[in-house]
């Protein structure tokens, strides 16, 4: 039998060549800081053709300096680069792809790129990896997606090199990890240089190159939504939700996402969830970005924590002066983390509840409609039942079978959307776009968002589908049929399945919640503006100039 | 309809609480130093009753001068205490309940206490939260079990306060991370003061007292397996867990956790894998503790890198020299994070493969039983299907059932067991102690380690079970019958069965795999001894004291 031998061979190759590039760009430097308008010169040093580059950039905060940077180097020298990003979001993230600097890419997110992603895949200008949830993108950072590069930004950096990162520490902890201790090359951008740091965030020993860029990293306020927007049906949605999932079910902790629909539940809080007298029973642990609407319930004394992925423009200085509720350094400022955020979200939250573009009759659900490659962020990881989850809570035992012998709770996967998307086009239907796009983009297996037997609830304006205390696939269609409205799917149920599935109590509308259409009203709402965000906070909100234009 | 109005409250109420703890302690304090032998003093100002306490100490590293000083405080100052720990493993853990200086606990693991963890629920002294897995119970920290207080140990510190935690990192970052971000008290443990740290592994700002402790924290060689015990047995189940699972199915990322099982696999790489010509083609890429038995892997080139939870006592100078495998920092060392690993063990390896005490005929197994309450530790996280997954690797996309129309893969999770356990006990049983324990200690859901869902192969010395293969549950417990050998579930079975199952492809024999009983030999490891693992090393290896008493 052949007995493999020891292998001649050096074991620091990544070591010997981080520092053989290090030296070649040793001109540019001074002590870690490269000039501004020499980085693309410094990159082209700095990465190699065919190397693993994290390009850090989320749905929030961009290292946009170098993204810029990195699409000017030149195609000879650098090129066939495998990018590993969080986002592909901003238009020199795919001029990358067109100039030929980079050939790969594994991705989480794409969502405002995600028409010229899958143009780009079809001409073959993009060789696309895989779409991941954040965490397992960052896992493999660790596993098989190890980085030779990471560019990343911060807020501040010092003479050492140690970094700020202020409220948006997000992700960049962990990219630079993975990087740092494999002997990959750890570039940051920081808005600015500065004598002594806040609060140290990353330790300069983690870091190889800094450069001050020309203008902050851009940073988008995706988690604000202003209230004048919020609909009598999206305030109806809400109502029901509260009363018939977290009142029912005992939810004290979750995690709220992007949208309408749950900036209402929200702002429902200390009204309608007041009146059912609420407070302190339910939602008082919240992992999600620090939303504006969040406001009212924080004031009102709802919430006793929040943990975030992220930081959110505008929030800076009623976070600071919050710290009971926030997660905040000494320096008063909020200390997010992605990783960490997206792990509690997984593990250790009652609920998560999400939105989608189309849900099929099984309850599998999906933002990839035909032409559009959007990849689904966090949204896997928080809204499926982790079966590795041992602890219990009040909510998660509901969803208990009590005839299994090895009972086990669940957690509450809420879908929440309106029948009809914009458009007219049900958002229920046979079939999800993701099974033909994954066909026609060669990808292995079908982009679901959210798989049907992970989803407890449905919620629609007709009512709510309790979907966990279906007993077959057949009856989570008729559940999902009886909230359908008069989508296909919905016309073709008769009152009878209705009736039948309603004194089971697998579906509930808004009459059995005890909630009448006509009080759905915008007046319940505890801020029907940005105005009324900023009053609740003390006037220590201060919204970025987008959500100003509203106002007058 | 009631409308929550503003709350008159403060909204500092943590930092004040905090900041009049360091105010009454500070007479002990010089800078951030106590001095040793006044840590108790320091505890009874800093701790406060009912307070919640995160104490280090996993499977490994320990804060175990901490622990040993919070059972010294005056229970009438100090009681009442929430304890929050990954490990109750030391006897000064439970003497801590004992006194009444705490009486309530959350945890994920108690191995060595699990008898006297289990008597003290019955007599009331310890009142028991829950079981978590690690990320779970990390989650946790950040949502419902934020901590007041971390008392937490590393290798170094210097004057400012910046940590240094060598090769076992851990999980000291996320602890800290949750408490000192929440205005919690963060008291650390260090074996010595230094001028310069080596590197930077936790900043000063996150760390609020340090004290030097009377003699270094515990650390256990838990990882250490000394091949002169490998069985026969276990190097034929090796050989067909290679064959037949990791060959198979084109394993190229993976988990193995402690046992000689594993090890086994570990040392016939180089061999028996050799032989197959697999060297480059599987298990390239590890999420893994610094086992010793890798080593012969490591140096005849069969492993990219792995990523570790912790490191290992002996393995230090053998790591820093092989910088290409392992994440190491500028000092040389290893960094590990139990955190990141378990994050990467969940989401991006191909297979975890695990032993139990007892599986029942649904596949469902557990290594809690009768009187034994043992937590899991990262089992659950690491040895369930992900469903939160969205990329595809070949191993993944093996487990495929491609009859669905939302194809997908699965998470390769394999149990590996000897049909008896010690004690002639039958390790095959038709109910898991685990639902008897549950009712007894009035646990929520019974402690189920691994469910039966989970498992998609089951490797025993008689054969491999393709559970992932079989389409029912009947089905599966007939794979499970026809590797149960001489077992109650075994001898039930009639040979027809078994070869319609071995036709069907989801049992495989040692014949099936090529492989003969007389091959598997002690002689086909690559390294038969601990001094034979010192010489593949390069004589780097530097094993504990009690692995060295075997080799006269």
């Amino acid at each position: 039998m052949t007995q493999a031998s020891k292998a001649k061979r050096s074991w620091t190759t990544r070591r010997d060549a981080k520092r053989k590039r290090m030296q070649q760009a040793d001109h540019l430097l001074d002590g870690k800081y490269v000039e501004t308008n020499q980085v693309t010169q410094a990159l082209e040093m700095l990465i190699h053709p065919k190397d693993r580059v994290v390009l850090e950039g989320n749905n929030q905060k961009q290292a946009s300096f170098l993204s810029e940077a990195l699409a000017d180097v030149d195609v000879d020298t650098v090129h066939d680069l495998h990018m590993i990003m969080s986002s592909l979001s901003r238009p020199e993230h795919l001029d990358i792809f067109e100039k030929g600097i980079a050939n790969q890419v594994d991705f989480s997110f794409s969502g405002p790129q995600s028409l010229r992603v899958s143009q780009m895949i079809e001409d073959g200008q993009m060789q696309m990896g895989n779409i991941h949830t954040y965490l397992e993108l960052y896992g493999r950072l660790f596993i098989d997606l190890i980085p030779n590069v990471a560019l990343i930004a911060a807020d501040q950096a010092d003479a050492a090199g140690n970094l700020y990162t202020g409220a948006n520490t997000e992700e960049t902890p962990t990219i630079v990890e993975a990087t740092a201790f494999r002997e990959g090359i750890v570039i940051v951008q920081v808005n600015e240089r500065v004598d002594e740091l806040p609060r140290v965030d990353i330790p300069a020993s983690w870091i190889d190159v800094i450069v001050v860029a020309n203008q902050p990293y851009q940073l988008e306020a995706l988690f604000t939504r202003n209230p004048r927007h919020i609909t009598e049906i999206q305030i109806l949605m809400g109502m029901m939700t509260l009363r018939g999932i977290y009142e029912k079910h005992q939810v004290q902790s979750l995690n709220h996402g992007i949208g309408f629909n749950t900036a209402a539940i929200e702002l429902l809080l200390p009204t309608y969830g007041e009146s059912l007298g609420l407070r302190g029973k339910i939602c008082q642990h919240w992992a999600a970005n620090p939303h504006p609407t969040l406001i009212p319930a924080i004031e009102s004394g709802w919430i006793d924590s929040i943990h975030c992925f992220g930081g959110e423009r505008g929030m800076e200085k009623y976070i600071a002066e919050r710290p009971d509720v926030f997660f905040v350094g000494r320096d008063g400022s909020l200390r997010s983390n992605r990783t960490l955020c997206q792990m509690a979200g997984q593990y250790a939250v009652d609920l998560f509840i999400g939105s989608t573009l189309q849900m099929d009759y099984a309850g599998n659900s999906s933002t990839v409609t035909r032409g559009r490659l959007a990849g689904f962020g966090g949204a896997p990881n928080m809204g499926h039942d982790p079966k590795g989850r041992r602890h219990s809570t009040p909510a998660w035992l509901d969803m208990m079978n009590p005839d299994e012998t090895l009972v086990r709770g669940k957690k509450l996967v809420v879908q929440m959307m309106e029948t009809y998307q914009q458009g007219n086009t049900p958002v229920f239907t046979e079939r999800l776009d993701a099974v033909d796009v994954a066909k026609e983009s060669n990808m292995d297996t079908p982009p679901v968002m959210i798989y049907g037997e992970d989803v407890t609830h449905l919620v629609t304006e007709e009512g709510i589908a309790y979907l966990y205390k279906t007993d077959s696939i057949a009856e989570r269609k008729e559940a999902i049929a009886a909230v359908a409205g008069v989508t296909p799917i919905g016309q073709e149920q008769s009152l009878k399945q209705k009736e039948r599935l309603r004194s089971n109590g697998i579906v509930a509308y808004p009459n059995d919640l005890g909630i009448r259409h006509s009080d759905a009203k915008r007046s319940l709402l505890a801020a029907q503006s940005v105005e009324d965000l900023i009053t609740w906070s003390d006037g220590l909100y201060d919204p970025p100039e987008q959500f100003r234009s509203y106002w007058s």
